[in-house]
C-alpha cells in the first residue's frame, strides 16, 4: 500500500496570496466556492498508515499538521511525532522554510541532495533543528535510498534552477543563471511501497526531457508541476514580471506544456500539485478546468487523499 | 486613536504545537473549548484603521492575514498590501520567519536593531525580500522614530538573550552565553500614535529590572511576556530541559515572576501574550487563569482587538 495526502498544493504564497488582488485570490478571498483556498505545497506518504514521510515542507506545516489528524503525535509520550522523514526536492522557500517548525528536541531524518543540504549550511537559522536529533542525510541522483519503513526513493535530476534567494549571489559570482538545467538544484522522486506500488512527485520541473517521458511512460500516479497555464500568466495578469520558465516552471497549456507532454506516456493517474493562485485551473468551471480534466489530469487540493 | 489586532498569541510553535501531548496541547486538539488554538507571535498597530504596523512576523503571518480582513490587498490594484512596515523585537524564529512569506516584490518597511538586522543578513534565504521594495532600517534603543503613518516607536533593551540558532556559534567562539542580558539581541517597544496614545509591547523579557518599573509606571496599556507560568514547568511537565530564564523569559507567577513585578505599577490595561503551550493560564477555568485574572492580568486570544 501506498497512501498519498496532499497536505498543500499550492505553490509559493498559496491561495490567496497575501498581498494579491488576481481573479483567482479575490475568489477564493470572496468565499464564494469558485475557489478553495490552498496551503503550500507538500505531500504526505506511508506505506503502512502510521509512518508518515512529508515530501517537501512549506511554512505551512504547522497549520497543516493541526489539519492533518494523521500527523498528530500518538498519546502516550510528552512528545512524538508520525513524521519519520522529510525529504526536500529543492531549496525554495515554499519547501524548506517548514523545517523551521519542525523544531523541539524532535527526531527525524532530512533527506535532500548535497546541493540543497549545503543551502541550510549557509542558513544558520537552520540550526534550529538540533543536529542531535535531526539526521541530514545527502541523497545521490538515481541511487535508490529508503526513507523511512516500506518507503523508497529514487531521485532523478529535472530540469530546474538555484532558488530565488540564491540568485543575486550566483549574478555577484560572475556565473550565469542557466534555467532549465539538470543539476542537484531541482529533483523528482519516483516514491515506491515494499509491496511495489509506485507514484511520482514532481512538483517542480521545467521542461519534459526524452529521459524523464522515458522514466514516466506507464506510470500509476504522478503528481506534476501545476504552476501556470500558461507562460506569460504572470506578465499578462501584471502580477509580475517572470514567465513560468524564468521561475523553472513549465506551464500546463501550449505545445511545450506538461498535458501536451504527457499526452502519449500512458500514466494512469495524472494529477497538477503545487499551482499558483495566478493559474486559472484553480477556478471551478473555468474553461482551463475543463481543458485538464478533459485531458485526464486531476487538479489536486488540500486533504486530497489517494491509494495505491 | 491606536488600534492593536492580536495575529498570535502563542509563543514559538504556536497551540497546538505540532509534536506535543501536553495538557495544554492535548485539549486544543481535542476541541472542547477548554483551551483556544493560538497562532505564533505578533500584533498589528495601526493610528489611521487604514495602515498597520506589524510587530514581530511569525511563520504564521500569512494565515493571520487571511484569517483578519483588515491586511487584506486594497482591490484596484494588482498587489497592494495595508501593511506598511514591520518592527521585530528579535531573532527568534518565531519573530523573523514570517518574512520569507512578505515577498512577492511588495514594499514595506522593516524596522530592527543592527544586531537583528545582522542575523538576517548572515541568512542568505533572506534575500528573497528583494531590497529594490523592502528597506531594512536599523533602529537604536531610546531613540524614537516614525514607522509608519501616526506611529511612532521608542525601542528599549530588556534583558533577553541571542536567538536559539546562533547559541551554539556563540559557544563554539567561546562566548559565553549571557541570558539575563540587556543588549541589541532583545528590545521591548513603546508604541504611540500621533494623537498621543501609547501602549508597551514586550513579548519577551527576561527580568523587571528598576529602569523597565520606571518605564511602565501608569502606562495604559501592556502587552507582555507570557510564555510561562512557573520557571520550571517546561521541566516538570518533562517537554523539555529548559527554565524560562534560560529562554529570556520571567515567569508570571512567583516572587520574581511578572505578575508580582507589576503590582506596584499601576498599569491601567495588563495583557498577557506570547504565552506558551507548556503555560495552563491558556486553559479556561483553570486556577492559573483565576489568580491572572485577579491580579487584573488579561490573556491575549488570536482576533483580539484593542482600543486605545
Amino acid at each position: 500500500m501506498l497512501r498519498v495526502v496532499v497536505l498543500g498544493s499550492g505553490a509559493g504564497g498559496g491561495v490567496p496570496q497575501w498581498n494579491c488582488n488576481c481573479e483567482v485570490c479575490t475568489r477564493a478571498r470572496r468565499g464564494d466556492g469558485s475557489v478553495t483556498a490552498r496551503s503550500q505545497s507538500s505531500i504526505a506518504v506511508s506505506a503502512d498508515g502510521e509512518n508518515w514521510c512529508i515530501f517537501n515542507c512549506s511554512p505551512d506545516i504547522r497549520q497543516q499538521i493541526a489539519d492533518n489528524a494523521i500527523l498528530w503525535p500518538k498519546p502516550g509520550q510528552h512528545r512524538h511525532t508520525p513524521i519519520s522523514s522529510v525529504v526536500v526536492t529543492n531549496a525554495d522557500v515554499d519547501h524548506i522554510a517548514g523545517l523551521l517548525i519542525l523544531r523541539e528536541k524532535q527526531g527525524f531524518d532530512l533527506y535532500a541532495t548535497g546541493t540543497v543540504l549545503d543551502v541550510l549550511v549557509e542558513n544558520p537559522i537552520f540550526n534550529v533543528l538540533d543536529g542531535d536529533y535531526v539526521e541530514r542525510r545527502p541523497i545521490v541522483h538515481d541511487q535508490p535510498c529508503e526513507v523511512g519503513p516500506g518507503i523508497t526513493i529514487e531521485p532523478f535530476l529535472v530540469p530546474g534552477k538555484v532558488a530565488l534567494f540564491n540568485e543575486e549571489r550566483m549574478m555577484a559570482e560572475q556565473q550565469s543563471l542557466h534555467i532549465g538545467d539538470e543539476s542537484e538544484n531541482t529533483i523528482g522522486l519516483e516514491v515506491t511501497s515494499a509491496g511495489g506500488e509506485s507514484l511520482f512527485y514532481i512538483p517542480g520541473c521545467a521542461a519534459m526531457t526524452d529521459g524523464l517521458a522515458q522514466r514516466l511512460k506507464g506510470a500509476a500516479l504522478v503528481l506534476f508541476d501545476g504552476t501556470v497555464w500558461l507562460d506569460n500568466e504572470m506578465v499578462s495578469q501584471k502580477l509580475g514580471a517572470k514567465t513560468g520558465q524564468r521561475m523553472g516552471h513549465m506551464s500546463m497549456a501550449g505545445e511545450a506544456g506538461s498535458m501536451a507532454a504527457f499526452a502519449g506516456l500512458d500514466v494512469a493517474r495524472k494529477v497538477f500539485i503545487h499551482i499558483n493562485n495566478s493559474n486559472h485551473v484553480l477556478i471551478e468551471g473555468s474553461h482551463e478546468r475543463q481543458q485538464a480534466n478533459d485531458n485526464g489530469w486531476e487538479i489536486a487540493f488540500d486533504g486530497m487523499e489517494i491509494e495505491l
